[in-house]
C-alpha cells in the first residue's frame, strides 16, 4: 500500500494535451505539485506543458512506483497489461463505465482487469474514482483544478470513501475550513483496495491521527472487523445506504448492495468508532478533531456575550449528557473582578452584550486554567461593535479542548480570512455536539 | 399594537450626540431609513445629524406616535412620565438594568415604570431589548449600524424574540442569506407586550405570511393558547429553556422561569405549531417557509450530479418519512433522452458528475411538470468544471416546491453573489428536513 502515496515517481498513463481533459488535468496538478517525478505517457508524443511525453510505460527507462490510469474503459486492459510488463506493482484506475453502470459489459470488464492484476500481482485502487491525494508529498493525483476545487494543507486527517463525489466536496469543504487533511482516496467500485485496506493502512500510518470514512458497503466483512480491532486511532464513520432508499440509490451508483445497517452500526459501536449520523456531523466532527485535543472530562463551561445562545447550548449539552457545573465560589469571585455586575457566573458565564475583548481574555485565562472543567465552548456574538476579527488572537490562545461558536455576516467573513485553524461552528448546537464526541474519545 | 410598527413619527429619547452610543445608532438608523418623522429628544439642544432636538417629547408639538427610550435606567421613570402627559400610547424602552439584573432594585424600577403606564394607557414593549424592525417603513428602531448587523429586506416573515442576541443575530442571518422579513420585535422582559401579544398581532398583519420566534418562556399561558388556537398562519417556534441546564440560563438573563417544556410541546402540536428543535433548523425553516410554497403531498424526486449525497438525501428522506417513489416508465423515457445510458432514473435521479447546465435543465423542466412528484431535491456538485453561476438561472425557474444542496468554497461564493433568493441548504439532510416540514404544512 505504502506505493501508492510515496512513490518515487509517477506515470499518468492517459495523459492528454487537451485541457480540459481528465488526463491533462491529474498531470498537471502531479506536475505542478508532486515531489517526485511525473512521466506523461499518451500514443500521440507531442509534448505535454513543455514535457516529453511517452508512447507507453514500456518506453520508460527507469522503474515505476505507481501508474495512474486516465483513458477510456476499452482501453483499460491493454495499458494495464503493459503496467505488468514493466512490473508497476501500484495502480489507480481513474477511468470510469465498468461494474458501476449496472451493464453486463462493464461488470464483464471490470472482471477481465482483475485478471490482469491478479496475474501480474499488481494491486489496483478504482476503477471509477476521482483518484489519490496525499498533502505530505504534493501527490495531487485527483482531476480538479484548484480553481473548481480547493486543496486541504497538511493535517492528521485520513479519508477515504466510495463515492467520487464526496471524495470531492471533503478536500473543498476541508480546506474551505482550514481543516488539514493527510491522505485522501476515492477508492470507487473497489475492484481491489477497500475501506479496509485502507483502515489497515491509515492505522498505520505515521501522519494520520484520525481516520474517516464514507462507507456505502462493506466488501471484506471479516477484514473489517479485524481492520477495526486493531485500529487505536479515532474514527469516524458516515454510511449511506442505511435505509431502503438509500440502498436504492447506492446501488445505482457503485454497484454494490448496502449492508445491514443495524449490524454494521452495532459493529462500530462495540470498536469504539464514532458514526456521524449526517454530512454535516461528519465534517462538524473532523473540524474539532483535527485538533487533536481530547477532553479528559464531561465537565463543560460555556462563555457567552449571547443569552439567547446561551440558553441553546445548555439546553443541548444537557440532552447530549455532558455536565454544565456551577463553578466554586473562589472560581466565581475571581471571574467577578473583570464582570459587571449583572453578568452571570453560573454557567453559562454571561460577560453580557458589551463584552470587550479584553473581558473575553480575562474570563477565557482563568476558565482554560481552572481544574474545574474539562473543555469550554466560546460563543462569540461577533456583531457588537465591541469585537472584531482581533478576538481570534484570544481564541488561539486556549490550552484546553474548547469550541467557538460563532455566526452570521461578520463571523463568515472572519473564517474566511482566518490563516490559523479555529474550530468555529455556526450555531451553538452543532459546537456541543462537536465537544461531545471528544469527550468520549480514549487517550 | 398597530402603532408600534406603523407610526407616522417617532420620538427617541436619549438620542446621543456621542457616535458609539445606543441612542446615537438608533436615531441614525431611523433618520436614513424611516419614512415618517424622527424626533430627537435629549436635554443638550445641540443638533445631531443636523437636526434640531428637542430637551423633551413635551416640547414637541406635532402628536407622536411612537417613543423609543434609550436613557440609563433611572431617568426611564422620568421621561415615560412625560411620554403619558405627551399623550404617547406606545413606548419601546430600549433601556437595560431591570429585573434581568435578578437585583431587587431593577425589580422595584420595573415595577414603577409599569405603575406609570398603567396610570396613562402606555403599551410597552421591553425594557432591555435591542429594539424593533419594520422594513416596509424602514422602521429601523434597533442599535446596529448595518456595518455591524445586516438588516434583511422586505419579506413575509415576522419574527419575534424575548432574547436581544437573537434578535441581532436573527436579523444578520436572514440578512446574508437573503431571506426577506416583515417585522422583528425583541421583547425583552416583556414588562407588558408579550409574545401572545405578538402572534396576535402578527396573525392579523397583512404583511405577515409566516411568524416565527424564539421563546424562553410564556407569560401569559391563557391568551398563548387562545392566539394559537385562532391563528392561521405558518408558524415556527424555537424553545429555549426546555432543560434544567437551560432554564439556569435563562433565569440568568431575562427574569423569567422556564416553563414546563413537555406541556409547552404538546401544546404546540395541537396547534399546528412547528418546533425547531435548534437554532439551525429554525434559520433552515425560515429560508423554505419564506418562498411562500407549500408541498401537496410528501412525494418527493432527488436529481443529483453526485452520487454519495443522493444516497445520504435518500437516507434521510426515509427516516423523515418521506416518500421517493419511483418515476413511471413513460417519465423515465422522457428523461433517458436527455441523459447519458450509465444515468440513473430511479430516484434519485443520478444525472452523473458530467452534467452541464443545459442537462440540469432539461430534467429539471421534465420533472417540475410531472404529476408524480410534490416536492424536488436539487443536489448541485458545483465543483464540476461543467457548472458555475448560471445554474441559478435554471433553478430561479422552478414552479414546485423545492430545496437546493450545494456545499464547499464555490457554492459559498454563488450564495453571497446571489441577489435573488433561493433555499440553498449547505447539506443534503438539512434540504430534506426543510422540505419535510412544507410538506405538513396546510394549505
Amino acid at each position: 500500500m505504502e506505493k501508492f502515496f510515496y512513490p518515487k515517481n509517477v506515470a499518468v498513463i492517459g495523459a492528454s494535451h487537451e485541457e480540459r481533459k481528465i488526463g491533462h488535468v491529474i498531470f498537471k496538478n502531479l506536475l505542478e505539485k508532486f515531489k517526485g517525478k511525473v512521466y506523461p505517457v499518451n500514443p500521440k508524443t507531442e509534448p505535454i506543458l513543455g514535457q516529453k511525453v511517452y508512447p507507453s510505460v514500456l518506453d520508460i527507462e527507469e522503474e515505476i512506483d505507481l501508474a495512474i490510469i486516465a483513458v477510456n474503459a476499452s482501453i483499460v486492459p491493454k495499458v494495464l497489461e503493459e503496467c505488468g510488463k514493466k512490473g508497476i506493482k501500484n495502480v489507480v484506475i481513474i477511468s470510469s463505465g465498468f461494474s458501476e453502470t449496472g451493464s453486463l459489459e462493464g461488470k464483464k470488464a471490470e472482471e477481465k482487469i482483475k485478471e490482469i492484476a491478479r496475474a501480474y500481482g499488481i494491486r489496483i485502487i478504482g476503477p471509477n474514482t476521482i483518484g489519490i491525494f496525499n498533502s505530505e508529498n504534493g501527490l495531487d493525483a485527483t482531476f480538479f483544478l484548484e480553481k473548481d476545487v480547493k486543496k486541504p494543507k497538511e493535517g492528521c486527517i485520513s479519508f477515504f470513501t466510495q463515492s467520487g463525489t464526496i471524495g470531492i466536496l471533503t478536500l473543498d469543504i476541508l480546506a474551505k475550513e482550514n481543516i488539514g487533511i493527510a491522505k485522501l482516496v476515492s477508492y470507487g467500485n473497489a475492484l481491489d483496495v477497500n475501506e479496509a485496506d485502507l483502515i489497515e493502512y491509515f492505522s498505520t500510518d505515521e501522519k494520520t491521527k484520525v481516520i474517516a470514512g464514507f462507507i456505502e458497503s462493506v466488501r471484506n466483512g471479516r477484514k473489517f472487523l479485524e481492520v477495526l480491532r486493531k485500529n487505536k486511532k479515532s474514527i469516524v464513520l458516515l454510511k449511506g445506504g442505511k435505509t431502503s432508499f438509500g440502498a436504492r440509490a447506492t446501488s445505482s451508483h457503485t454497484a454494490s448492495l448496502a449492508g445491514d445497517y443495524k449490524v454494521y452500526s452495532n459493529v462500530l459501536k462495540q470498536f469504539n468508532v464514532i458514526e456521524a449520523e449526517t454530512w454535516e456531523d461528519l465534517i462538524d466532527y473532523l473540524k474539532i478533531l483535527s485538533t487533536g485535543k481530547i477532553a479528559k472530562g464531561k465537565r463543560l463551561v460555556i462563555i457567552t456575550n449571547a443569552g439567547g445562545f446561551g440558553v441553546l447550548a445548555s439546553d443541548y449539552a444537557f440532552r447530549l449528557g455532558l455536565e454544565l457545573p456551577e463553578p466554586s465560589e473562589k472560581l466565581k469571585e475571581e471571574m467577578k473582578k473583570y464582570l459587571p455586575l449583572y453578568a452571570s457566573v453560573r454557567n453559562p458565564i454571561d460577560i453580557t452584550a458589551d463584552a470587550d475583548i479584553e473581558r473575553y481574555e480575562k474570563i477565557l485565562r482563568i476558565l482554560d486554567e481552572s481544574e474545574e472543567f474539562d473543555m469550554l465552548l466560546i460563543v462569540v456574538l461577533i456583531q457588537t461593535p465591541m469585537l472584531d476579527e482581533r478576538i481570534v488572537d484570544v481564541l488561539k490562545e486556549i490550552k484546553k479542548p474548547f469550541a467557538v461558536c460563532m455566526s452570521g455576516s461578520k463571523a463568515e467573513e472572519i473564517r474566511k480570512n482566518l490563516r490559523l485553524f479555529l474550530p468555529i461552528y455556526e450555531s451553538p448546537e452543532r459546537a456541543v455536539k462537536a465537544l461531545k464526541i471528544i469527550s468520549e474519545l480514549k487517550a
